[in-house]
Protein backbone atom coordinates (compact mmCIF):
# COMPACT_ATOMS: atom_id res chain seq x y z
CA UNK A 1 0.00 0.00 0.00
CA UNK A 2 0.93 3.82 -0.65
CA UNK A 3 0.23 6.95 0.62
CA UNK A 4 -1.21 8.89 -1.58
CA UNK A 5 -3.71 12.04 -2.02
CA UNK A 6 -7.05 12.97 -3.66
CA UNK A 7 -6.17 15.19 -6.67
CA UNK A 8 -9.55 14.89 -8.27
CA UNK A 9 -12.33 12.87 -9.91
CA UNK A 10 -13.24 11.15 -12.88
CA UNK A 11 -17.02 10.57 -14.88
CA UNK A 12 -17.11 7.18 -16.75
CA UNK A 13 -20.61 7.18 -18.24
CA UNK A 14 -20.08 4.05 -20.30
CA UNK A 15 -18.61 2.07 -18.01
CA UNK A 16 -19.26 -2.12 -16.98
CA UNK A 17 -22.80 -2.29 -15.48
CA UNK A 18 -21.13 -3.68 -12.41
CA UNK A 19 -19.64 -0.33 -11.71
CA UNK A 20 -22.43 1.58 -11.12
CA UNK A 21 -22.28 3.89 -8.13
CA UNK A 22 -19.07 3.37 -7.31
CA UNK A 23 -16.77 6.79 -7.29
CA UNK A 24 -13.90 7.29 -9.05
CA UNK A 25 -10.65 9.24 -7.59
CA UNK A 26 -7.44 10.34 -9.28
CA UNK A 27 -4.76 10.02 -6.62
CA UNK A 28 -1.22 11.24 -6.39
CA UNK A 29 0.89 8.65 -4.31
CA UNK A 30 3.02 10.28 -2.10
CA UNK A 31 6.68 10.02 -0.34
CA UNK A 32 7.01 10.24 3.72
CA UNK A 33 8.14 13.95 2.69
CA UNK A 34 4.85 14.24 0.81
CA UNK A 35 6.08 14.92 -2.49
CA UNK A 36 4.70 13.41 -5.68
CA UNK A 37 6.11 9.37 -6.23
CA UNK A 38 5.43 8.53 -9.81
CA UNK A 39 2.00 8.99 -11.89
CA UNK A 40 -1.34 9.57 -10.93
CA UNK A 41 -3.74 6.54 -11.09
CA UNK A 42 -7.65 6.11 -11.12
CA UNK A 43 -8.70 4.21 -7.59
CA UNK A 44 -12.54 3.31 -6.48
CA UNK A 45 -13.39 5.40 -3.69
CA UNK A 46 -14.23 2.30 -0.63
CA UNK A 47 -14.02 5.18 2.83
CA UNK A 48 -15.37 8.69 1.25
CA UNK A 49 -12.71 10.72 0.69
CA UNK A 50 -12.22 13.69 -0.86
CA UNK A 51 -9.97 15.98 -2.65
CA UNK A 52 -7.11 16.77 -0.69
CA UNK A 53 -7.41 14.14 1.86
CA UNK A 54 -4.08 11.78 2.29
CA UNK A 55 -5.09 8.46 2.26
CA UNK A 56 -3.93 4.69 1.59
CA UNK A 57 -3.99 3.35 -1.28
CA UNK A 58 -4.24 -0.46 -2.59
CA UNK A 59 -2.78 -1.85 -6.01
CA UNK A 60 -3.83 -5.12 -6.47
CA UNK A 61 -7.50 -6.80 -7.50
CA UNK A 62 -8.19 -8.82 -5.12
CA UNK A 63 -7.76 -6.29 -2.14
CA UNK A 64 -9.49 -3.75 -3.61
CA UNK A 65 -12.17 -5.80 -4.85
CA UNK A 66 -12.77 -7.09 -1.12
CA UNK A 67 -12.73 -3.77 0.03
CA UNK A 68 -15.79 -3.05 -2.62
CA UNK A 69 -17.91 -6.31 -1.43
CA UNK A 70 -18.00 -9.39 -3.05
CA UNK A 71 -20.04 -9.31 -6.53
CA UNK A 72 -18.94 -5.76 -7.65
CA UNK A 73 -16.83 -5.24 -11.02
CA UNK A 74 -13.23 -6.01 -11.74
CA UNK A 75 -11.15 -3.20 -10.10
CA UNK A 76 -7.70 -2.91 -9.41
CA UNK A 77 -7.20 -0.16 -7.08
CA UNK A 78 -9.01 1.56 -4.12
CA UNK A 79 -8.63 4.32 -1.61
CA UNK A 80 -8.93 2.01 1.80
CA UNK A 81 -8.35 4.44 4.61
CA UNK A 82 -7.98 8.39 4.98
CA UNK A 83 -4.54 8.88 7.30
CA UNK A 84 -4.52 10.83 9.67
CA UNK A 85 -0.93 10.47 11.17
CA UNK A 86 2.05 9.23 10.54
CA UNK A 87 5.07 8.29 13.21
CA UNK A 88 8.55 7.94 12.22
CA UNK A 89 10.59 8.12 15.15
CA UNK A 90 13.93 8.23 13.30
CA UNK A 91 12.84 11.36 11.57
CA UNK A 92 11.08 12.72 8.41
CA UNK A 93 7.31 13.34 8.19
CA UNK B 1 -6.31 1.98 -12.95
CA UNK B 2 -4.65 4.01 -15.29
CA UNK B 3 -6.47 6.40 -17.87
CA UNK B 4 -5.66 4.82 -21.40
CA UNK B 5 -6.17 5.87 -25.09
CA UNK B 6 -7.44 3.06 -27.59
CA UNK B 7 -5.07 3.18 -30.54
CA UNK B 8 -5.90 -0.21 -32.47
CA UNK B 9 -6.42 -3.91 -32.14
CA UNK B 10 -5.34 -7.32 -32.61
CA UNK B 11 -6.16 -10.35 -34.14
CA UNK B 12 -4.88 -13.55 -32.55
CA UNK B 13 -6.43 -16.43 -34.36
CA UNK B 14 -4.47 -19.63 -32.33
CA UNK B 15 -5.94 -18.17 -29.50
CA UNK B 16 -7.01 -20.15 -25.82
CA UNK B 17 -10.73 -21.51 -26.70
CA UNK B 18 -11.91 -19.85 -23.87
CA UNK B 19 -10.91 -16.50 -25.37
CA UNK B 20 -13.02 -16.88 -28.70
CA UNK B 21 -15.53 -13.96 -29.35
CA UNK B 22 -13.61 -11.33 -27.20
CA UNK B 23 -12.29 -8.59 -28.50
CA UNK B 24 -8.34 -7.58 -28.38
CA UNK B 25 -7.49 -3.72 -28.16
CA UNK B 26 -4.45 -1.96 -28.21
CA UNK B 27 -4.26 0.87 -25.38
CA UNK B 28 -1.48 3.67 -24.28
CA UNK B 29 -1.62 4.85 -20.63
CA UNK B 30 -2.06 8.52 -20.43
CA UNK B 31 -0.87 11.12 -17.82
CA UNK B 32 -3.52 13.63 -16.71
CA UNK B 33 -2.37 16.10 -19.57
CA UNK B 34 -3.01 12.97 -22.16
CA UNK B 35 0.79 12.42 -23.10
CA UNK B 36 2.27 8.82 -23.38
CA UNK B 37 3.07 7.21 -20.33
CA UNK B 38 5.11 3.82 -20.69
CA UNK B 39 4.09 1.61 -23.37
CA UNK B 40 1.62 0.49 -25.09
CA UNK B 41 -0.51 -2.95 -23.74
CA UNK B 42 -2.74 -5.55 -24.83
CA UNK B 43 -6.60 -5.42 -23.39
CA UNK B 44 -9.58 -7.25 -23.64
CA UNK B 45 -12.27 -4.86 -24.19
CA UNK B 46 -15.41 -4.75 -21.51
CA UNK B 47 -16.61 -1.79 -22.86
CA UNK B 48 -17.48 -1.86 -26.34
CA UNK B 49 -14.54 0.71 -26.63
CA UNK B 50 -13.41 2.10 -30.48
CA UNK B 51 -10.20 3.39 -31.47
CA UNK B 52 -9.42 7.25 -30.09
CA UNK B 53 -11.79 6.99 -26.64
CA UNK B 54 -10.51 7.98 -23.40
CA UNK B 55 -10.91 4.40 -20.97
CA UNK B 56 -10.01 3.35 -17.94
CA UNK B 57 -7.71 0.09 -18.17
CA UNK B 58 -7.45 -2.32 -15.40
CA UNK B 59 -4.13 -4.78 -14.94
CA UNK B 60 -4.46 -7.38 -13.04
CA UNK B 61 -5.66 -10.77 -13.67
CA UNK B 62 -8.50 -11.55 -11.31
CA UNK B 63 -9.94 -7.71 -12.02
CA UNK B 64 -9.87 -8.13 -15.86
CA UNK B 65 -11.63 -11.87 -15.57
CA UNK B 66 -14.10 -10.53 -13.66
CA UNK B 67 -15.13 -8.13 -15.78
CA UNK B 68 -15.76 -10.54 -18.59
CA UNK B 69 -17.69 -12.69 -16.63
CA UNK B 70 -16.84 -15.94 -14.80
CA UNK B 71 -15.38 -18.84 -16.83
CA UNK B 72 -13.38 -17.05 -19.31
CA UNK B 73 -9.91 -17.58 -20.18
CA UNK B 74 -6.93 -16.33 -18.24
CA UNK B 75 -6.46 -12.43 -19.41
CA UNK B 76 -4.91 -9.95 -17.04
CA UNK B 77 -5.43 -6.78 -18.57
CA UNK B 78 -8.71 -4.87 -19.44
CA UNK B 79 -11.01 -1.56 -20.68
CA UNK B 80 -13.75 -0.98 -18.29
CA UNK B 81 -14.85 1.86 -18.72
CA UNK B 82 -15.04 5.40 -21.12
CA UNK B 83 -13.48 8.06 -19.28
CA UNK B 84 -15.95 11.14 -20.13
CA UNK B 85 -14.40 13.97 -18.25
CA UNK B 86 -11.81 14.28 -15.68
CA UNK B 87 -12.06 16.85 -12.68
CA UNK B 88 -9.13 18.25 -11.25
CA UNK B 89 -9.97 20.91 -8.77
CA UNK B 90 -6.32 22.27 -8.02
CA UNK B 91 -5.79 22.25 -11.99
CA UNK B 92 -4.68 20.33 -14.59
CA UNK B 93 -6.48 18.55 -17.79
CA UNK C 1 -1.19 -8.29 -21.40
CA UNK C 2 2.07 -7.60 -23.73
CA UNK C 3 2.97 -8.49 -27.76
CA UNK C 4 6.15 -10.53 -27.48
CA UNK C 5 8.48 -13.18 -29.42
CA UNK C 6 8.91 -16.73 -28.83
CA UNK C 7 13.04 -16.71 -28.67
CA UNK C 8 13.65 -20.18 -26.97
CA UNK C 9 12.24 -22.75 -24.39
CA UNK C 10 13.65 -24.29 -21.10
CA UNK C 11 14.21 -27.68 -19.86
CA UNK C 12 13.82 -27.88 -15.75
CA UNK C 13 13.91 -31.52 -15.01
CA UNK C 14 13.52 -31.06 -10.88
CA UNK C 15 10.50 -28.82 -11.54
CA UNK C 16 7.04 -29.14 -9.31
CA UNK C 17 4.90 -32.23 -9.70
CA UNK C 18 2.43 -30.50 -10.76
CA UNK C 19 4.35 -28.80 -13.48
CA UNK C 20 5.13 -32.05 -15.26
CA UNK C 21 3.79 -31.95 -19.34
CA UNK C 22 3.80 -28.10 -19.51
CA UNK C 23 6.47 -26.10 -21.81
CA UNK C 24 8.22 -23.49 -20.94
CA UNK C 25 9.13 -20.76 -22.95
CA UNK C 26 11.80 -18.04 -23.26
CA UNK C 27 9.76 -14.87 -24.50
CA UNK C 28 11.03 -11.45 -24.98
CA UNK C 29 8.12 -8.69 -24.95
CA UNK C 30 7.96 -6.06 -28.18
CA UNK C 31 6.77 -2.43 -28.62
CA UNK C 32 4.46 -1.95 -31.50
CA UNK C 33 7.39 -1.64 -33.66
CA UNK C 34 8.83 -4.97 -33.18
CA UNK C 35 11.82 -4.03 -30.70
CA UNK C 36 12.64 -5.78 -27.99
CA UNK C 37 10.74 -4.20 -24.34
CA UNK C 38 12.56 -5.15 -21.29
CA UNK C 39 14.52 -8.23 -20.39
CA UNK C 40 13.28 -11.89 -21.49
CA UNK C 41 10.67 -14.05 -19.57
CA UNK C 42 9.79 -17.32 -18.83
CA UNK C 43 6.40 -18.74 -19.51
CA UNK C 44 3.78 -21.66 -20.23
CA UNK C 45 2.85 -22.28 -23.38
CA UNK C 46 -1.13 -22.31 -23.71
CA UNK C 47 -1.24 -22.15 -27.93
CA UNK C 48 1.18 -24.77 -29.15
CA UNK C 49 3.55 -21.44 -30.12
CA UNK C 50 6.73 -22.06 -31.69
CA UNK C 51 10.33 -20.12 -32.16
CA UNK C 52 9.79 -16.80 -34.14
CA UNK C 53 5.66 -16.67 -33.52
CA UNK C 54 4.18 -13.17 -32.00
CA UNK C 55 2.65 -14.24 -29.14
CA UNK C 56 -0.13 -12.37 -26.40
CA UNK C 57 1.43 -13.21 -23.01
CA UNK C 58 -0.30 -12.79 -19.79
CA UNK C 59 1.83 -11.85 -16.46
CA UNK C 60 -0.37 -12.87 -13.49
CA UNK C 61 -0.88 -15.72 -11.51
CA UNK C 62 -4.74 -16.16 -11.68
CA UNK C 63 -4.94 -15.79 -15.03
CA UNK C 64 -1.96 -17.88 -16.07
CA UNK C 65 -3.22 -20.84 -13.66
CA UNK C 66 -6.40 -20.37 -15.83
CA UNK C 67 -5.72 -20.90 -18.81
CA UNK C 68 -4.15 -24.32 -18.18
CA UNK C 69 -6.86 -25.48 -16.37
CA UNK C 70 -7.73 -25.73 -12.63
CA UNK C 71 -4.83 -27.76 -10.52
CA UNK C 72 -1.99 -27.33 -12.11
CA UNK C 73 0.70 -26.12 -10.13
CA UNK C 74 1.37 -21.94 -9.40
CA UNK C 75 3.22 -20.12 -12.62
CA UNK C 76 2.61 -16.62 -13.23
CA UNK C 77 3.14 -15.96 -16.74
CA UNK C 78 1.83 -17.55 -20.13
CA UNK C 79 1.23 -17.68 -23.56
CA UNK C 80 -2.38 -17.43 -24.59
CA UNK C 81 -2.59 -16.50 -28.37
CA UNK C 82 -0.17 -16.50 -31.22
CA UNK C 83 -1.35 -12.52 -32.55
CA UNK C 84 -1.93 -12.92 -36.40
CA UNK C 85 -2.15 -9.19 -37.17
CA UNK C 86 -2.41 -5.67 -35.36
CA UNK C 87 -4.69 -2.86 -36.69
CA UNK C 88 -2.98 0.76 -35.84
CA UNK C 89 -5.33 3.26 -37.46
CA UNK C 90 -3.57 6.07 -36.74
CA UNK C 91 0.28 4.97 -38.19
CA UNK C 92 2.52 2.35 -36.57
CA UNK C 93 2.95 -1.55 -36.94
CA UNK D 1 9.42 -11.01 -1.22
CA UNK D 2 11.40 -8.53 0.08
CA UNK D 3 13.65 -7.87 3.18
CA UNK D 4 12.63 -4.57 4.95
CA UNK D 5 13.27 -2.45 7.93
CA UNK D 6 10.25 -0.70 9.73
CA UNK D 7 10.68 2.73 10.23
CA UNK D 8 7.25 3.93 11.67
CA UNK D 9 3.79 3.27 11.70
CA UNK D 10 0.80 5.10 10.56
CA UNK D 11 -2.75 5.99 12.09
CA UNK D 12 -5.85 5.74 9.89
CA UNK D 13 -9.18 6.68 11.72
CA UNK D 14 -11.54 7.16 9.05
CA UNK D 15 -10.98 3.82 7.19
CA UNK D 16 -12.53 0.47 5.90
CA UNK D 17 -14.67 -0.99 8.92
CA UNK D 18 -12.69 -4.47 7.99
CA UNK D 19 -9.30 -2.88 8.92
CA UNK D 20 -9.98 -1.80 12.75
CA UNK D 21 -7.42 -3.83 15.04
CA UNK D 22 -5.21 -3.75 12.27
CA UNK D 23 -1.59 -2.04 12.91
CA UNK D 24 -0.35 0.10 9.88
CA UNK D 25 3.32 -0.44 9.46
CA UNK D 26 5.79 1.91 7.50
CA UNK D 27 8.49 -0.21 5.90
CA UNK D 28 11.22 0.76 4.06
CA UNK D 29 12.91 -2.30 1.04
CA UNK D 30 16.36 -3.50 1.43
CA UNK D 31 19.37 -4.34 -0.18
CA UNK D 32 21.28 -7.20 0.99
CA UNK D 33 24.01 -4.99 2.00
CA UNK D 34 20.98 -2.64 4.10
CA UNK D 35 20.70 0.10 2.22
CA UNK D 36 17.61 1.52 1.30
CA UNK D 37 16.07 0.00 -2.19
CA UNK D 38 13.04 2.03 -3.48
CA UNK D 39 10.63 3.94 -2.03
CA UNK D 40 8.92 3.36 1.74
CA UNK D 41 5.30 0.68 1.54
CA UNK D 42 2.36 0.81 4.07
CA UNK D 43 2.65 -2.73 5.17
CA UNK D 44 -0.04 -4.55 7.58
CA UNK D 45 1.58 -6.01 10.92
CA UNK D 46 1.11 -9.71 10.63
CA UNK D 47 4.26 -10.98 13.44
CA UNK D 48 4.10 -8.07 15.94
CA UNK D 49 6.93 -6.31 14.48
CA UNK D 50 8.50 -2.75 15.89
CA UNK D 51 10.55 0.03 14.82
CA UNK D 52 13.90 -1.11 13.74
CA UNK D 53 13.28 -4.66 13.04
CA UNK D 54 14.47 -6.50 10.20
CA UNK D 55 11.54 -7.84 7.90
CA UNK D 56 10.19 -10.07 5.10
CA UNK D 57 7.55 -7.98 3.58
CA UNK D 58 4.94 -9.48 0.78
CA UNK D 59 3.35 -7.40 -1.11
CA UNK D 60 0.59 -8.81 -3.23
CA UNK D 61 -3.06 -8.81 -2.21
CA UNK D 62 -4.10 -12.32 -1.85
CA UNK D 63 -0.70 -13.30 0.29
CA UNK D 64 -1.53 -10.53 2.22
CA UNK D 65 -4.62 -11.06 2.94
CA UNK D 66 -4.43 -14.88 3.91
CA UNK D 67 -1.86 -13.79 6.64
CA UNK D 68 -4.40 -11.65 8.31
CA UNK D 69 -6.98 -14.63 8.24
CA UNK D 70 -10.06 -14.31 5.98
CA UNK D 71 -13.05 -11.99 5.96
CA UNK D 72 -10.39 -9.40 6.77
CA UNK D 73 -10.29 -6.35 4.76
CA UNK D 74 -8.01 -5.59 0.65
CA UNK D 75 -5.10 -4.90 1.74
CA UNK D 76 -1.69 -5.45 -0.74
CA UNK D 77 0.84 -5.29 1.86
CA UNK D 78 2.12 -7.49 4.54
CA UNK D 79 5.20 -8.24 7.24
CA UNK D 80 4.95 -12.02 7.62
CA UNK D 81 8.33 -12.27 9.42
CA UNK D 82 11.15 -10.73 11.36
CA UNK D 83 14.22 -11.72 10.04
CA UNK D 84 17.24 -13.26 12.22
CA UNK D 85 20.27 -14.09 10.14
CA UNK D 86 20.72 -13.96 6.50
CA UNK D 87 23.19 -16.73 4.98
CA UNK D 88 24.99 -15.68 2.09
CA UNK D 89 27.77 -18.56 0.95
CA UNK D 90 29.28 -16.86 -1.87
CA UNK D 91 30.11 -13.25 0.45
CA UNK D 92 27.41 -10.36 1.43
CA UNK D 93 25.61 -9.58 4.49
CA UNK E 1 8.55 -16.32 -14.58
CA UNK E 2 12.02 -15.25 -14.13
CA UNK E 3 15.58 -17.53 -14.56
CA UNK E 4 17.27 -16.71 -11.14
CA UNK E 5 20.24 -17.96 -9.32
CA UNK E 6 19.92 -18.97 -5.25
CA UNK E 7 22.55 -17.02 -3.66
CA UNK E 8 21.20 -17.58 -0.03
CA UNK E 9 19.10 -18.32 2.61
CA UNK E 10 17.65 -16.56 5.19
CA UNK E 11 15.78 -17.40 8.51
CA UNK E 12 12.88 -15.96 10.36
CA UNK E 13 12.12 -17.27 13.73
CA UNK E 14 9.23 -14.65 14.52
CA UNK E 15 6.99 -15.51 11.47
CA UNK E 16 3.93 -16.28 10.83
CA UNK E 17 2.97 -19.68 12.27
CA UNK E 18 1.46 -20.97 8.47
CA UNK E 19 5.27 -20.56 7.45
CA UNK E 20 6.77 -23.04 10.03
CA UNK E 21 8.62 -25.49 8.12
CA UNK E 22 9.28 -23.51 5.32
CA UNK E 23 12.69 -22.59 3.44
CA UNK E 24 13.33 -19.13 2.43
CA UNK E 25 15.76 -18.78 -0.29
CA UNK E 26 17.62 -15.59 -0.99
CA UNK E 27 17.24 -15.82 -5.11
CA UNK E 28 18.79 -13.06 -8.09
CA UNK E 29 17.03 -12.98 -11.24
CA UNK E 30 19.26 -13.06 -14.07
CA UNK E 31 19.21 -12.17 -17.77
CA UNK E 32 19.58 -14.96 -20.76
CA UNK E 33 23.76 -14.49 -20.43
CA UNK E 34 23.86 -15.24 -16.94
CA UNK E 35 24.04 -11.71 -15.62
CA UNK E 36 21.92 -10.03 -12.72
CA UNK E 37 18.88 -8.18 -13.16
CA UNK E 38 17.50 -5.88 -10.69
CA UNK E 39 17.96 -6.93 -6.93
CA UNK E 40 17.88 -9.99 -4.75
CA UNK E 41 14.48 -11.46 -3.73
CA UNK E 42 13.22 -14.02 -0.95
CA UNK E 43 11.57 -17.15 -2.07
CA UNK E 44 9.93 -19.90 -0.38
CA UNK E 45 11.47 -23.44 -2.24
CA UNK E 46 9.31 -25.18 -3.51
CA UNK E 47 11.56 -27.92 -5.17
CA UNK E 48 14.69 -28.37 -2.20
CA UNK E 49 17.18 -26.41 -4.15
CA UNK E 50 20.38 -24.94 -3.23
CA UNK E 51 22.99 -22.46 -3.03
CA UNK E 52 24.31 -21.73 -6.95
CA UNK E 53 21.03 -23.87 -8.58
CA UNK E 54 19.62 -21.96 -11.88
CA UNK E 55 16.09 -22.07 -10.84
CA UNK E 56 12.59 -20.54 -12.04
CA UNK E 57 11.37 -17.77 -10.13
CA UNK E 58 7.80 -16.92 -9.83
CA UNK E 59 6.20 -13.56 -8.08
CA UNK E 60 2.83 -13.74 -7.51
CA UNK E 61 1.04 -14.69 -4.33
CA UNK E 62 -1.81 -16.83 -6.03
CA UNK E 63 1.02 -18.61 -7.90
CA UNK E 64 3.62 -19.41 -5.03
CA UNK E 65 0.68 -20.17 -2.88
CA UNK E 66 -0.36 -22.77 -4.97
CA UNK E 67 3.25 -24.46 -5.44
CA UNK E 68 3.20 -25.08 -0.95
CA UNK E 69 -0.28 -26.67 -1.15
CA UNK E 70 -3.34 -25.03 -0.13
CA UNK E 71 -3.33 -23.36 3.43
CA UNK E 72 -0.04 -22.38 3.95
CA UNK E 73 0.53 -18.60 4.98
CA UNK E 74 0.61 -15.96 2.57
CA UNK E 75 4.13 -15.60 0.31
CA UNK E 76 4.46 -14.05 -2.93
CA UNK E 77 7.50 -15.66 -4.49
CA UNK E 78 8.48 -19.17 -4.99
CA UNK E 79 11.02 -21.45 -6.62
CA UNK E 80 9.26 -23.65 -8.31
CA UNK E 81 11.83 -25.56 -10.47
CA UNK E 82 15.87 -26.13 -11.27
CA UNK E 83 16.18 -25.25 -14.56
CA UNK E 84 18.49 -27.45 -16.53
CA UNK E 85 19.43 -26.06 -20.27
CA UNK E 86 17.91 -23.06 -21.75
CA UNK E 87 17.30 -23.69 -25.58
CA UNK E 88 18.14 -20.46 -27.87
CA UNK E 89 17.74 -21.04 -31.46
CA UNK E 90 18.80 -17.80 -32.51
CA UNK E 91 21.83 -17.35 -30.51
CA UNK E 92 22.35 -16.84 -26.63
CA UNK E 93 22.75 -18.55 -23.50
Amino acid sequence: MLLARVVGAAVATQKNEKLHGTKLLLVQPLDLEGRDRGGTVMAIDGVDAGVGDRVLLVQDGKAAMQTLGKGLAGVDAAVIGVVDAVDLPGGGA
